[in-house]
């Protein structure tokens, strides 16, 4: 079987793009928390009030790398995708760490981030644009069958 | 001696004020080639032309990545620096790659940066807003002395 | 699957706790014998009789650590609980342990211990008071659901 | 050259004596820093300022970690003294750390706290009482000689 | 369970000689895609035409590489097959790999290239002329049954 | 599970009283091939005549450690057994192996030993004399249970 | 300071050229023996004689593998020439070896061969073909100084 | 440089006739405390009276191993001299320790012991039966000189 983490942007149905096309196939997926809200506030809900907005989110950030570690640890594939907004500097340190640990990074962004992306793609095994070429990818790996 | 990469933004002198600011330290200091056009060249100058950008900015940053690799995997310490511009995921890369490395992260950011870079910070032992706290640090830790 | 491993004070029941308590999460659970005479005795009472006590507590100490090290070399979150009595030391210990092998450390201790602690906690992705802290940490790792 | 980390115990001078012990011997010392306030406060003092004595106490461990773990992960010898007084938690700790990584630990303590130390010395290649022997340790590792 | 990695020359049909030779033995097999045609055009079916040669086999290499990857962290012995034709490169490429990571070599070669595999040779376990010998060391890894 | 590796002597039956004694136990074993006519003659049976001795013996060596190096790096307890007869240096050379990987070590050998196998017992975590003590050990691990 | 292993090729000059352009850069050079007869029969002429063919190479190959394995695990860069005759499997081997090792990899060919060898250039982050270009990729990671 | 440990054997002057051989060549030595009384005794003679021959021992072969530890840690080669008398069980432990560490091995023994080494010489680069021997690998492979 092959596990694959799916880190990064967490405001298109991507994840779930990918998911779906790969239901036929044996692999196991694991992502981030990617419920916005719940993913901010985890820290100050379960481990007590922070007036302080420094560690309001280190103390969140903090438990989500708890799920985030294990996740990419575990992982044969990693796949980072970048959207058209936001920093997404976690997306990047999430590349930076797999990439570091010898894993297969595969990086899904559009065209107009190439230029600003290309130290993550130098590091990557493959670069996409879509989450059906992801699909395809897993699919190849898994049993050799290219598309169309 | 303490060897230190220094990572991230290009554009501002707080690689120069650090190294300045330790300079009676047993500290040695690594940094990227922080000339934008060099780095950006680098792959094409050297191993050819490439008329496609995306082939062309990959060449580059494997070049550059030789430098980097070297730099992160020598150090004692990594300094990421997050400025105002640009989306620096090479920045928020290395500081993942580092990590992973179990190398003692430090980031140096504004504090408009904080919420954006939460995962970031939660993986450093340190979180500066100027260089000169990254050299007040880097004193303390080699000779125990505190400022002021 | 989580790998959870219960390191630390055995006078109370917070392990009982945290283990109903994540008795419908995808966690396993691992602990230290936590019976007091026989994680004293067991080096003696298998391998034979010594008269010199710190070859008594030595030969002990090394067959309860089959045990220690299996468990959390395995496990992907290590908690440490440290309670109101004794030193403690090899539950400070197994936490330096975890952390040097780059495991997700959860400490459990009262606000009193704070300060005592905070070498510990400075290594830890969660500082709990309470063992439902914990129970909700490992929930929202797996289902990301919160509290409330 | 051996390279040897000091750990633990700061009120007494049992440092001192190991280095001029050894003072003739192909040896480097590292050893935290040791000035009590100065390690309490170096969080704040160069960080800024925390109204919460737990952050406060977090900056400063995190800083000290900086240290404390390129002397450790540098060394080939561990020494962890524990005194007569405190929790000590950060001493076990760091024990735990360097016996993870593979160092060879001598631990240095009293009698009395041979019971309560049992799972630390039972990862120890030494376990001494005195910094003299230690110094004999060194000599011997070093040159072949034994004392008297 | 034994987890074979069969790399190498996929012109003959070696590999089903092993698999239905192993049939009956606790072992699971991995390969590379060994459908020559797909092999070389997995990256531009998938990831985008390329007109230059160079990168067109650079993509399909590195998608490939997040199965040989894959295939070798996960084996416990990898066997290496060169056949009589071609260069062969990427075999003796995955025979290094394999070594580096200490995995049980077993390469596989008739006698007239004994010379040019010194070096591979050297590095493996077992060096094999007939895939027949593969499955009996196999089998007598697994079972301890020699052939005859 | 625990699993664990019985490496060393194999003319007797303590593996079968381990095997046997530990039947109840979630242990899995593993061993060495123990029959010593086809442990010697193994490389030659399988890949062909050798006239010199030295290269007999090194092509069946080699053959074995495919399986040796399988059954130590997946064990998480190695037991090393030392008999009465013969140099039995392939034991000594998996202790030191499995010590190296940080494997928790049993040696099992009769008192007549201690002093020549005194590095081998400093690198145990328990020396026992009887088969019995090694179920009594394993039983302990993994249940708590001390006999009588 | 750089350092750089040479691996491949030993029958044209490219390592003279390479190690006189880059006389001026902190870089250590080291490679494989690249007499061709003393590669070939240092393992006889030092441990004697062998009539088998076989193990005359085998014993060769192991006594340049103690040179090989120090040169790649010691280097920063490890640089692999293919020329244009004979097998060459022994660069491959390298090749794969240091790309396990994280190690990082220029590749030195002329351009007929890049599609046999486009599993090693997919793990490079340097395809050159001329000496050249080694020397100005050298000199652009330690000083950041482009040609012309 | 090239670090090479010396192992086993201390009763007969194969070390001072390498060292002597090799003065030359840019090696460093290392090797164990080679005077039998203090080996056996270093470890009551420092740390204090043992009864018990066991623990006598123990404590001993204990502070012995924090050199050979560190002695065979650093080394580039291991060598390991199996004389004619005693069971020198721990010579064989290096060698195995030596062997997971991945580094290289050269045994040197008699053609006596050559079945009873074989699992040992099987994980070794060169053996060999002189320690005139072992200086020309040495040389060999710092200088590519072969002898004669």
């Amino acid at each position: 079987m092959l596990k694959v983490y799916l880190s990064g942007e967490i405001h298109t149905d991507w994840r779930e793009q990918i998911i779906e096309g790969a239901a036929k196939l044996d692999v196991s997926f694991d992502s981030p928390v990617t419920d916005h809200e719940s993913s901010d506030d985890c820290g100050v809900a379960i481990l007590g009030a922070e007036p302080n907005k420094f560690w309001y989110d280190n103390k969140g950030a903090k438990v989500n790398a708890i799920r985030t570690r294990k996740g990419i640890t575990d992982a044969d594939v990693v796949v980072v995708r970048f959207g058209e907004k936001y920093k997404q500097w976690n997306a990047a340190f999430d590349a930076g760490y797999a990439a570091a640990l010898g894993k297969s990074l595969i990086v899904l962004h559009g065209p107009d981030h190439s230029h600003a992306l290309k130290e993550v793609d130098a590091a990557a095994l493959a670069v996409a644009e879509e989450p059906r070429q992801v699909v395809e990818i897993l699919r190849y790996v898994l049993t050799g069958s290219l598309p169309g």
